[in-house]
This record gives C-alpha cells, structure tokens and sequence, in this order.
C-alpha cells in the first residue's frame, strides 16, 4: 500500500475544499453576512490540513486498483467531515452529526435534509448546501484530475473508483483531458439551465442555487415547499434538464462529435422508455387530483425526472398519490440514472446487463450446447464486468436490509424505514411515508444518522470503495 | 420437442391426481357430507382426461432438460385447473378464478386464502384444502417418480425442475430410490407430528389437517383464527415442526446414516442462526405487547418459524407489532427455508452463494493477479451454479416488481401491494396491512388474482420452469 501517495492526493483534496469555500465566501460578503467568518476559519482549517499532509512527498507515484478505491472512500469522508464545519461555526446546526448529515447529503447528492425551516438559514448557507451538490455531481476527484497530473498514467483507477456506472470508458486517450471536456460539459449545461431560469423570472441567487442542485441531481432547495412556488414554467426548465443531467454524459461528447448514432445507446434508449411510460400512467392515476390533464402531466413529469434523476426535488407531495404512482416512484429509485451521469441509483446500464445476463441463461438452460454471450450496443459484454454487476446486487441488497432493520428501531412504520433507505442509498432525498417530500430527516437518532451517512457514501461510490476502505483484507500486505 | 412423452406423463400426473380424491372422499364419507359427489365426479373427469392423454404412446422415452421445465410447469398448471373442479361443483365459491386461487396456494404451499368464513366450509372441502399442502411441499412429479419407472435415467431433469434450490444432489445413485426416501422421510415426519398432535387433546380431523398444512409449509388453516385457540403445548408443536420442514431432508438422510458432521452443513447453520437470531430480536421488541415474556417468545418464536419456513400459520395479529419486527418478518419473507425441504422463499443456500460469490469478486478487486474460488462446505461451487444464482435473482426482483405494480391498482397502501407479492411469490401466505393474518385475498380483482396465481406457480417451482415454458425459444426446433 502506497501510504504516501495516499496522504498527498488527500492533500490535494483537502486543498480544493478549501478553495470551494470561494463560492459561499463571496455570497455571504455581497449579502453582507457574518457567516462569512464561518467559511474563511473552514477555509483556513482545511488548508492547514492539507499542509500537514503534503509533509513526506511520496517516493513513487504508482497507484494500483486497491490505492485507487481506499482513496476514493477516504477522500470522500475528509471532504464531508470538513465541509459540515461552516454548519457548526455559524450555529445552524446544533450538533455535529446533523451539520455531518447535511454535508454528506450534499455532497453525494442525496438532498435530504435535516432543517425544518429552510428559507430562514443565511443565503451563504443555502449556497454552500447547493454548492456541495454541484461538487459532488461530478465528483472530486475528477475534478481535480482534470486540473492536475496527479500520478503517472494510473489516475484511470481514481476515475473507475469514484464515476458511477458498470465500467467507465475514456472518451480520448487520456484520462485528464477526458475529465477536462466532462467537466466543460457539466459546466456548459448548468451556464445554461442558469440562463433559462433567470429569463422565467427567477432572481440570480435563486437561479445559481437551483441550477448548482439540478446538475449534482442533488435535490437540496432553498424553499421550504422546494420548486412548487415556482412557476410552470420553471418547473418544465428544472424536469428537463433533471432529464439532461441523468444522461450519461458520453452522450453530449458523442452529439458534439457528430456522431448521432451513438448518442441513442441501449442504455439512453431504456432511460428515455422507462421515463415516458412512467409519466404515462401515473399522469392517467392522479388525473383526478388536479385542475386539468396539463398540470397532472407536468406533476407527473417533475416527479418522474426528479426521482428517477434522484434529484429529489418535489412540485407536490407525491406520498398522498395513489398506490400504483408511489409504486412506480418507489421502482424509479431503484432504477436511478444512466451511469455516466451525475445521478445515483443502481444505474439503468446494471439492470440491462443484468437482465441480458439473466437472458442468457435462461438460454443456455433451454439449449445447453450453444455458446451464448451477453452483447450491449453490438459490443460484447465482458463476464468480469457481468460478475461485477451481480456482485454489485448482491452487496446492495444486504446493505439496504441492514439498514432497513438498523433503523427500523426509530421508525413509525415499514414504510419509513424502507424508504429512507431507499432515499439515502439512491442519493434521492425524500421517500414515503415520514420522510415523504414534505417532511425531513431531522427526527432520527444519532446511530440512525449515522446508517443514514453511510448508505449516502456509500450509494454514492457504488459500494465498492467503501468496502474495500472498511475491509481487513485490504490492509493485509502479503 | 418430444410432445408425446409429455403428453404421457401428464397422463400419469392426472391419474395420480384422480387417487387424490381418495383423501376427501373418505372424509367425505366419514362425516357424510353430500360433498362426496363434488370429490367423486371431479375423479372421475381427472381420470377421463388421463385416458385421453395416455392416446399415443410415447415412441422413444428421452426427455432433455428443455422437456423437464416444461414438464413440470405444466404439471402443476394442469394439477391446480383440476385441482380446483371440488371448490365449483360444491359450490363453496362463487368463481372459478377463486377456486382456481384456493387450489393454486393449496398446491403450492402457500396458504392465501379467499374464504372469508372458514369454519363454516364442509370438513371434506377442509381436507382437500390441507391435502393439496402435503401434495404439493415434496413435490407431485417427485412422488409419481417414486413409483413409477417413468423414462429411463433422465428423470433427474423432472426432479432438478420440481425441487427447491439451487442445486440439487441425488442421495443414492438411482433417482427413484432418492424420490421413495425423500417421501419416506416426508411420511414419517407427518406421522410423528400427528402423533403428538394427538397427545396434546386435539382431534384426529384437526391434528391430519394441522399436520398436513405444516408438512407442506402450507399454512391453510382450519379455524377462522389460525393456530391461535389451540394451547401452548400444541402451539408449540407446531412451531418446531414448522422448522424441522423447513431443514433440508439430506439432513434427516445423513442422521439415519449417522453422519452427523454432514447433517449440520453451513446451509442448516445459518439457517439456525437467523432464527435464534429473530426470535431474540422480536421477543425483546414485543415483550411489552403481552403479559409475559414467556408468551412473547412463544409469539415470537411461532411466527418466525412460520415466516421463514413459509408456512404462513400465526397465532397472534403480528401485523400490530412494532417495526422492527414487522421488517424482521419481511426480510425473513425472502429468504425463506433451506434447499431441498418443502419450504419457500429464495432459500438460505442461495443467499450464502450469494454472499460468497460477491466475496469473491471483491477479493479480486483488491489482489486482481490471485484466482479465487467460491466454496461451500469446503466444496468448490462450479461457476454455472453461482451464475444462474445470479440469474435466478435478476429474474426474481423482475418479476416481483412487475407484479407489485400490476396488482397496485387494486390496493390501498404500498405495503399491501408489496407483502401481497412477497407472501405468494414465496409461497407463504398472510402478509402486512390488508393482506395481514387476519385478513383474506378475497378483496382482489380477477387481473389481480391471475397475477397472484402465476407468482404462487413460479415461486414453488422457482421461477424457471414458469418462464421457459412461455419463453417462445423453447418451442423454436431448430
């Protein structure tokens, strides 16, 4: 294990957070907030830290896949445990675990909260809540790949470990110039969704914070009824690009390059199916519930692409929806987003090469003499990656049924407790039931808290990384 | 395709199911009920259908896997369409659909019910009911094969199809011989739980009923409130059938054998793990809920062996317990029993080839260069198993999720769409909220119930026989 090495590019991270403090420090100075101290004393704090870290320069720069997955973990655990001070120091929050909560809340993206009265914390606050989503969309490390030569040409085991999805492919040859055009992506897409909102009418604040939660499909709002006191108008600009921000995002490089063809792969193909047929019938179910069939469909729509994007932002409180719509909502958290995107979830790609896995046996059951492969977009599908994907399952489904029965002891009913882990794992939010879309997260206890931040990391990182972080075998260096 | 081999063996199938009769018919006449005639005509038509199928003998008795999952998921199609004639020509339910419902669950040891008012039904109609348990938890192609010589030496493709678990081991050589022990031990057991029945004041009618429906870890009761009324003593009884039902019989093998190391395979200890394991859990959660902590581990202990060894039975509303234990009962739901008993559920041995093999993958993640193996009971599991483990699963969840949202239109909550799925996709019986144990399936529309009625189907024969059998691949001759 590679200790040095380790230390240095947590370094590195803590660096950058504090460098992303920038953003609310420059909110609270226009607003003339004394939060402001808040996130300069962060700042200050995880500069020292990073200065502590980069003590001993690494002799070798060599990463292997196991460096690459305890770093990953690890630097998403730093990064959550400094970002919740600004919490702390402005006296938002009055313990650690709830400021800890939010923060990691924010920054894989999950949007569920613990604050009961939102539009009343400092504008600063709400900036950096929005902020962490827009960091963590993307992810970190990839963020700093794109800027620095971290290590020789190993960084494609930092970027398998923290990008979401079955298997990443590089875009060009290397990997930092792939995680610069990523990132431009992201960047040009959230400029735009920005522009649109403020020509609906929305101040610039309002407009920075929704498009900064849209694009890390993060969910936190700065409103206490989150997009419903928005405009038509400006809840069809936030459905369609929550729907923008789950695409996998080869796709945009792919339409830059021309190449329409494979702009609609399989797995875009499936997401775009399974979101249409969705707001078919659940717009069909709550048709009686509204004024007209038009506001049913945007209803519906909003609550589709909010959950299957696993934003988390809500129009309407969906719990008080007929049974088929919530069981739909429900199958839409499981489901999630393209891999490749910002969005969690187990990812539409998993389920299709689970279900042509599944299909091929079934085959070779029937006709046990051919030789049968699992193909997805023409391509082959290497049995590492279809091993990789059931072992993924399995790992998912004992977490979540731990987590459902750890925090089972602080719950009014099943569906609580199911749906908050659903919520959390999935990085979506709100769930059913006591943590439907109208209410929060600030009812459980500390070591239901703390199931609660590990299913958000670990939902985050595909499980892996956090397993590999919390498993002796890894520290065993034979 | 040899259609003429299954056209024969359907024959033996519907013949064997005419001597069924035999059962009801004496009861019948015991108690002389006019239900006698119900019995006798539905022999008759069962045995006029054997004739027509036995036209056309068989010119060569080969039969290939495809031919045995065939086979089977049209044996117990067929078994349940006859199987249900009784219910209408009695006229005990108004439906064909419902009759067919009774029939489907009674066959395939799930226990739902749509009989609102059971105590009033005639006691042959009772009989048949608990009957069609003890049929249908060992297997009817299983007990036809242990009298009949049906085809040469393939029968084992008709037994891999027809018995529970992911992989199965004949005890001697001879499949036939493994079919008789298998019944042998079966018989004995149900003998002994008569027997003690007995003992505890119960009536001979109640303690063949009773032992019937937990031979089969069927579950249909044949009181309104289930084993509620009867003492402790019996209650417990029950409870230890229950779970002596739920063992793998290799198990029982092995003990005649006197080789006790091989009884207690990792399968049957944790197995016993679990248990032990809920029931401290639930009993501690309910001791407030009765007056003494003695009668809440009996609660507990009853309706946790009920639950995993999907018997379905219950002696208390366990639907009114705290969270925790409801979701206990859920994730219980799911396992379900050992391999190779007559239980439900996915099975513990998948689960620990589950586990194992995502063990596997992540070890290879960390040391990639290392071969790693998946073993259990020191025993290497080939990759074919651990594959259509994987399959078997992927399949599962797809079609639970499908039938949770097809039969979501007809329910009040999520959690009764969700149990509802649940209790007879794994062949258990009573769920939560309106499908608790004091409830019935009466409620559901006929869409809803044919839903239900293939989950029932494809959760015994677990899932591929069902699927194949309507998979157009399997009738492509290519």
């Amino acid at each position: 294990m590679n200790y040095r090495m380790i230390k240095y590019t947590l370094g590195w991270v803590m660096l950058f957070e504090a460098c992303f403090f920038t953003v609310p420090i420059i909110c609270a100075a226009v607003y003339g907030e004394r939060e402001i101290f808040a996130f300069l004393i962060s700042a200050a704090i995880c500069a020292a830290v990073a200065l502590v870290l980069f003590i001993g320069k690494p002799k070798s720069r060599e990463l292997y896949a196991r460096e690459g997955y305890v770093i990953v973990a690890m630097c998403w655990i730093l990064l959550s445990l400094f970002g919740a001070l600004p919490f702390m120091l402005s006296g938002v929050t009055a313990s650690y675990i709830d400021a800890l909560f939010e923060t990691v809340s924010g920054f894989t993206t999950t949007g569920a909260t613990i604050f009961t009265e939102i539009e009343s914390l400092p504008k600063s606050i709400n900036m950096w809540r929005c902020f962490t989503h827009w960091v963590g969309g993307m992810g970190v490390l990839v963020f700093i790949m794109a800027f620095l030569p971290l290590s020789g040409g190993r960084n494609m085991h930092l970027m398998k470990a923290e990008s979401p999805g079955p298997s990443v492919s590089k875009l060009v040859p290397k990997v930092r110039t792939t995680a610069l055009i990523l990132y431009l992506i992201y960047f040009v897409l959230t400029a735009l969704q920005f522009v649109l909102l403020l020509c609906g009418g929305m101040s610039v604040y309002d407009a920075i914070c929704t498009a900064f939660g849209t694009a890390g499909t993060g969910g936190f709002g700065i409103k206490n009824d989150s997009i419903a006191s928005y405009s038509p108008y400006l809840q069809i600009v936030v459905t369609v690009f929550m729907l923008l921000f789950s695409l996998n995002f080869n796709a945009y490089f792919f339409l830059i390059k021309g190449k329409i063809k494979e702009v609609f792969s399989s797995e875009i193909r499936a997401f775009l199916c399974i979101v249409a047929a969705s707001i078919g019938i659940i717009t069909v179910s709550i048709r009686g519930m509204y004024g007209s069939i038009g506001e049913a469909l945007r209803h519906a729509a909003f609550n589709v692409a909010s959950i299957i994007s696993t934003t988390g932002f809500s129009t309407t409180d969906f719990a008080a929806w007929p049974t088929v719509a919530c069981i739909i909502l429900v199958l839409l958290m499981f489901i999630g987003a393209c891999a490749g995107s910002t969005g969690g979830g187990i990812k539409v790609s998993r389920f299709i090469i689970l279900i042509k896995g599944a299909r091929k046996e079934l085959k070779s059951m029937i006709h046990p003499r051919r030789v049968q492969k699992v193909t997805v977009d023409s391509r082959e599908v290497e049995s590492e990656v279809v091993r990789s994907v059931n072992a993924y399952i399995a790992v998912y489904a004992i977490v979540f049924a731990v987590s459902t029965l750890l925090i089972a002891f602080n719950c009014k009913d099943v569906v609580t407790s199911f749906t908050a882990v659903a919520a959390t794992i999935n990085n979506i939010g709100p769930g059913l039931s006591d943590v439907g879309p109208m209410e929060n997260f600030y009812f459980f206890s500390v070591p239901s808290k703390l199931v609660l931040i590990f299913d958000m990391i670990a939902g985050r990182l595909e499980l892996i990384p956090m397993l590999i972080l919390f498993s002796p075998s890894t520290w065993r260096n034979k």
